[in-house]
């Protein structure tokens, strides 16, 4: 066992990240600098030289203090031992990597959903449609989905640049669909189609950023995308810390503290994220929780940033996805009460396309003057893919009892979420039962946040290598069984505590392996270093 | 005629982006204050009222100065027309608009590459390629292109996420394209596939801006997409203005003084954007006058930012497009040299595939360090869209001689360029036989930028209504003809010059009727305001 230290001597200038941090003030958790050699393994440099006035010192300081995990040091060190694996099969004591570190499950085998690549195909090249012969390996309802689409389209060109908010049609349609799933009204003119959520995030964050005074509200875990996105834009992260003992409970009590505390630093707090389900944390909110949420919004004057990417992944019977627009709906507020944003993206859900790029923002209780602000930034990059458009549309409007699709749909999508589910409970049951670690259950999204004990002689070894316990920790784990997970540390946790992020994507016939794996791993591990 | 003064009496309050500028001084000459109603006519508010918090006054002031001609007013009128005529068709003096404002080929009729299409629709739903009787409507090398592609993708999944800088198989597919072009050598891994070339000016632009004392120099006229993005950043627009009087002709001389009179202001210039062809202005610059451009950005340590999106679009025989990348390697410049951004997008050419939202960066010259960081901004989005990247191999690895499409496919390429050629002289040689119009031919790219010599009264009339005079030749044009151009304000020009940009790609059948109403209406205008 005492590969992992010699492994990681070795390596020890290559990782940087997840540095362990000293008496950092918590409401700039993120701002530890970058350093050089940081992503250095997946960016070959094409020669030898800097230009001279460019170097780290001379480019935007907002730049270097961005971090995004997610992409980071585990990622990187994962594809070089793929690399490695294949030019050198027998080098590593494993055979094959266990990606559970992305949300990216057709990376990991899932299929497409049938009726969508149909309508996508037709689409991309209408001229099928023209031909009797083709149209027949097509289902009648994807052949007919395709046409409606296409006359939505001036000239049936899906390859002009639409409405800076996407196609007017498919926002139609995606209206119906938020409709049918809240039972209130949306407005097509209140959606912006948008290559997948981030962009969304940038514009939202950039528009309330004038400077550091400036916070944002963020959930601690929390996904990086938030994080980077205000320190790149300037601002300050206002961490609020979700509580792992009630299940990764969303407190009030919390929320205000931590916004008392900003404002007693000088900070100008604008806007309060809430991932819901939680990533990487899995939670799946209460609508009496979220009504809270809403009214503690309203009241101080925040705008409600709700990345509801995950609406269709909820795999427990006593939870359900209730939408922010939703609740507030039910609450009877209007447009002048709250300023919320709602993101939706094809990339999770039991559709998974990440790849393709699209999503919404629904933007409510904006005034018109900020709404057309909105607008100019995104109109910048003219407009969404329309693939990822497409799939926007028809994730929000999928087959419907008795259409020709509609049975087939139904089973790959249950398939899908069903074995989400299970997975979810095989990885949770199989974390719950190591040596001091604890795992909440993922109610919901794609992830488990188990938080590990480390014994002290681990946390040393890890502090010798200037090296976060739980980086050190997943990249033992790393090279020892081949398993991917990114540690907590990229997240945002508890100072003190540690833990790592699992998505349960792997395909059901990887499960069993990636359980003996991680428990033998973790069983040496800990005779390793049990204090 | 007095209806010209009537409309935009009526309209008014809802014209305010191309405002009459007095003594502006010319390094910010793009930060006139966006107003309240800009834009108001495409985003429809859902509801009255504002959020307390977020006005104008209190979001973030670089959102507010940035502006994007684009996609402005002219655009938003247009759009508002359109559906005036189709709800009252008799309502306007013509019926149907005539759209010369946006690069936006597929919009207009260009129909899309057929071997393209079909490579992208395989890729959307193999399962076609399984059945022999789908792949029989498919030509031979679309199918073998499909497989290939796929192949090239971890469990063929164009549905997940692929690696930041895009799909490994297809860098490398791009770089030999360079390496074709070129004739020098291109690494895959100096390449990021993007969104369209917009997302890269931003990574760029926002990497190299510390503050407003950073400024960027670019082309006056120039595409606003750079004064939008230097505005959005926070940094200075160093203009350099081409000389109309020599085709557009870019000066050393011009570029030297703006340096020196910025370095003067306390301004440091961090980099040099050229646009080549040029974007508004059609010319297709000199090998000789390339190569003194990169001795300039070498010598004052400049980042070259070369936008050479239109360099499939050369009309004229006596012009050639030379990428900077090989400019620079013929003088023996190596990565030491000269750090340099080259941009291709599939939204232009002979494709025009705008709404798909491909295309790439080429990074050369930059160190490790600062290529991990640009990496690293780029992650937070995670990847392009992967119907994008598969059209950016396509576009640059089209078939070749012997493959079953190359005849069809040259045929298509040869026709829209052909075509596009005569449209260009067509309309060129309109508006040259205009009173007080002069237009320099376009060498290249999709657009005229005619110079208009406007009558004072004209003038009169235009600040009456606080327009700028080619604004209010734009508008009156659109409200008597339906002919939708954009005007010089949005790209810049020398002050107290106007002009407007017209692209060439309406289809041949639309150019009579554009260049008799245009003639009609110029003849008509000019007789009411002639001095």
């Amino acid at each position: 066992m005492r590969r992992f230290l010699a492994h990681n001597a070795r390596r020890r200038n290559n990782f940087t990240n997840c540095v362990l941090q000293h008496g950092t003030f918590p409401l700039r958790i993120w701002t530890s600098t970058s350093s050089p050699g940081h992503f250095s393994g997946s960016v070959t440099s094409g020669g030898s030289a800097s230009a001279p006035p460019l170097t780290l010192d001379t480019i935007n300081p907002k730049v270097l203090k961005c971090e995004y995990a997610v992409l980071g040091e585990t990622f990187i060190l994962a594809q070089r031992l793929q690399q490695k694996l294949k030019e050198n099969p027998g080098s590593n004591p494993f055979n094959e990597l266990l990606y559970c570190n992305l949300g990216n499950p057709h990376s990991l085998g899932q299929q497409p959903i049938t009726f969508f690549r149909e309508v996508l195909a037709l689409c991309d090249h209408p001229t099928m449609l023209d031909r009797a012969e083709t149209r027949g390996y097509f289902s009648a309802d994807a052949v007919e989905r395709a046409f409606q689409i296409l006359n939505q389209i001036p000239e049936r060109a899906t390859g002009a640049y639409s409405h800076t908010q996407g196609i007017k049609g498919l926002r139609d349609t995606i209206a119906s669909g938020i409709e049918a799933r809240d039972g209130y009204p949306a407005d097509p003119n209140d959606i912006f189609l948008i290559d997948g959520a981030s962009p969304a995030v940038h514009i939202i964050i950039q528009l309330l950023i004038r400077s550091e005074k400036d916070g944002i509200l963020c959930p601690i875990p929390q996904y990086p995308l938030y994080s980077g996105s205000v320190a790149l834009h300037g601002g300050s992260l206002v961490p609020y810390y979700l509580d792992e003992e009630t299940g990764w409970g969303l407190e009030i009590s919390e929320l205000k503290n931590q916004l008392e505390t900003a404002k007693s630093k000088g900070i100008t707090v604008r806007a309060l994220v809430v991932i819901n389900p939680g990533n990487p944390t899995g939670q799946v909110l209460a609508e009496s929780n979220q009504r809270e949420i809403v009214d503690f919004c309203k009241n101080e004057g925040l705008v409600l940033l709700a990345d509801e990417v995950y609406q269709e992944n909820v795999y427990v019977p006593d939870k359900k996805f209730h939408s922010f627009k939703k609740v507030s709906q039910s609450m009877k507020y209007g447009e002048e009460d709250i300023p919320l944003v709602s993101l939706q993206s094809i990339s999770k859900g039991y559709y998974g396309e990440c790849g393709r790029r699209g999503g919404y923002m629904e933007v409510t209780g904006f005034s018109s003057e900020i709404r057309e602000q909105i607008y100019k930034v995104a109109s910048l990059d003219t407009c969404s893919n329309i693939s990822g458009q497409i799939l926007a549309s028809l994730v929000m409007n999928p087959p419907k009892v008795g259409d020709e699709s509609y049975e087939s749909f139904s089973a790959e999508k249950e398939a899908i979420l069903s074995s989400l589910a299970r997975r979810a409970k095989t990885l949770e049951d199989a974390l719950n039962s190591l040596e001091g670690v604890t795992c909440n259950r993922a109610e919901g999204a794609m992830y488990l946040f188990p938080r590990i004990e480390l014994p002290k002689k681990a946390i040393e070894a890890a502090k010798a290598v200037n090296t976060a316990p739980d980086a050190f920790y997943a990249r033992c784990l790393l090279h020892a069984t081949g398993i991917v997970v990114i540690p907590g540390c990229g997240f945002g946790q508890v100072p003190g505590q540690w833990h790592f992020r699992c998505t349960i994507l792997p395909q059901e016939d990887k499960i069993p392996v990636i359980v003996s794996r991680l428990t033998e791993f973790h069983k040496a591990f800990m005779d390793e270093f049990r204090d």
